[in-house]
């Protein structure tokens, strides 16, 4: 079992630093289109997506904004982190199996109500930047470490 | 099979609205967990969110940008639409089988390189607004009626 743990409010300085790394598979791909709702068959259908200016199928750009909001609620503060805003560009298409690197940097705090904004920056395997943007949380009053819960096996059919 | 359609730049108005409806599950939550691999507790285990100041599970704020963003994929403007950027404010917690309304309106278009921005506002099923803010994307310049693909079968097994 995987055990999480944050930072709190108290513990983060200006100009700490995060990383946080994910692979997209196609089936990623897939299963975001079931959460969002979003069939596009530039996402989907590699044949459909031949014939786009992309050439082969893309990620949804939201999934890359789904993976920053990990990196902060999974690393930089961690669990306890309330969510309260976030920006994003997208600057270049996630293709299935890229591997992305979040990386985060506290750049602001606010002691009155433990405000934080943390600079968000992604880049592909080939050091490419595909997306930045900046995050606004409340940081945890807390220290807490806790187990992350196990995820179903899942099956995909036809 | 759905058919998808889209608006292109020219067709697109000031003012002009869509809007666009997805019910959060449980399932939703735990595919969502896997994609973003944000596993804390609060999202999945009943138990340990019973003990937050949520009472219950909540959604990733994320997955809330993921349905905006397919609302601008699937309706406003639709196919062919390239998304440049997002903000967002998270401003009430999602529970599951919350029924999420996304109301999308134009309120800015350039020309030049047929950029548009959309006002992004997301209702829940008692019209309190969980969510808000801006979209910024390229229209399609070419009018497009394609069919969605069908997703595959899903099975979740502990």
């Amino acid at each position: 079992m995987t055990q999480l743990s944050n930072f709190t409010y108290d513990e983060l300085t200006l100009g700490q630093t995060a990383q946080y790394s994910k692979t997209v598979s196609a089936q990623d791909i897939t299963l975001f289109a079931m959460v969002s709702g979003d069939v596009n068959p530039v996402h989907l259908d590699p044949e459909f997506a031949s014939t786009t200016a992309f050439g082969e199928c893309i990620a949804h750009g939201m999934l890359t904004g789904a993976i920053v909001s990990a990196a902060l609620a999974m690393v930089l503060p961690g669990p306890g982190t309330v969510y309260l805003g976030q920006s994003l560009r997208f600057r270049l298409p996630v293709k299935p199996d890229d591997t992305l690197k979040v990386a985060l940097e506290v750049i602001d705090k606010k002691d009155r109500r433990h405000y934080v904004t943390l600079d968000c920056k992604v880049f592909n395997q080939m050091d490419k930047l595909v997306a930045s943007g900046t995050a606004e949380v409340i940081a945890p009053s807390r220290k807490l470490t806790i187990d992350a819960p196990a995820l179903p096996q899942i099956n995909l059919a036809d």
